[in-house]
């Protein structure tokens, strides 16, 4: 199975990109500009050597990397989500994309959740690709410490998804990544209460001055 | 300091009249109903006596309970909550309120976060009790495990409110329960996010056929 980390060169698809190509997936870094994809494979490429894994990631152009792929990772800052799901949407026909994506605002010195019309960005998301397989999950991950690799951490993440079989393969996905467990939550309508759990994160993070935090659901 | 549970008869009213009344504060148990503030009073100090603490609970009407107590917990369905609010605001003029509740409806097989157009159920009983000092908290207590007495957990409070001195008081309380960590998760605004997670947690449980689950930022 071949996964892309589309718009993959920030903290969240770090870290999935090395962590699933040391599993042995094949992996591909998507961005909107060839040579900043080149350069990030370069980079996990080099970590995951450190690890003592076999370079297997590859970076190509947003458009290339959702051709090529079984399963899609959506790891673009929201804002820029949606103009590219509209730009990748035949590329994307009968494929598996995974929303990881948390519409969130400023409010003063704290975040507030901010979902779309549709109820959150995996809705949004699915209303634009209307013939992809969408699945929605890792938005609680602390993308930070997630790019880390010496970091231990036991974290669960709930996957919303109406396409149970897509779901099925995106929790197999998750729950070979150590530390991560993965927690079917339902109908793609649930991934409203996922989303909302980020900036709820942030808020607690500051206040706290801790590291970025994650959740257990215990 | 005086504690009371207002339609504190079900599982979390009960599991915070006895963990309170076993710390040492006065408890009333609230109901709309005298007899059945009584009737439950009886029930949570022969509890308490099982666990070798002291008869402190007291049973009264809401509005007795509410003209006595500094601290007022509004146990209470949220269907119901505003409309007692409405009825007790004078007698909560400037004393601390805390809003576990959680208004959620029924979707198909799941639950959804069903929020007022006041951002979230804090924010609207705020705005009933102009008066009052409102803190929100308690959200995603396991309520049935909470009434349990010889259940161990391990879980997180995260506590939101506008009123700092009251949010701090509030806090000191949930700290002093065994096996509960309170977070200050800033702004009132923020109950939303935390009100949120109760219908994904029940979501959890019904789809994994799991006990009553809580939450822990890690």
């Amino acid at each position: 199975m071949r996964i892309a980390l589309l718009g993959g060169t920030g903290n969240l698809g770090m870290g999935l990109a090395v962590r699933f190509a040391q599993i042995g997936y094949e992996v591909i870094v998507g961005s909107r500009k060839f040579e900043k994809a080149q350069e990030r494979a370069v980079k996990y490429n080099e970590v995951l050597k450190k690890l003592g894994g076999n370079s297997r990631v590859i970076g190509l152009q947003n458009e290339d990397a959702a051709k090529k792929a079984d399963v899609s990772v959506f790891t673009i800052p929201w804002r820029h989500a949606f103009s590219t799901a509209e730009r990748l949407k035949d590329l994307l026909t009968d494929k598996i994309v995974v929303s990881p994506l948390v519409p969130m605002e400023r409010m003063g010195d704290f975040f507030i959740y901010a979902p779309p019309p549709e109820g959150s960005a995996a809705e949004k998301l699915a209303e634009i690709l209307k013939k992809s397989r969408i699945v929605s999950a890792f938005h609680n991950i602390p993308a930070a410490r997630f790019a880390k690799f010496d970091e231990k951490f036991e974290l669960d993440v709930a996957v919303c998804g109406d396409d149970e079989e897509a779901k099925k393969v995106v929790i197999g996905l998750i729950n070979q990544i150590e530390g991560l467990r993965a927690l079917d939550a339902g109908s793609l309508a649930v991934s409203r209460m996922v989303e909302s759990i980020t900036p709820l994160l942030i808020n607690l993070a500051i206040k706290s001055g801790s590291k970025d935090l994650g959740v257990r659901f215990v």
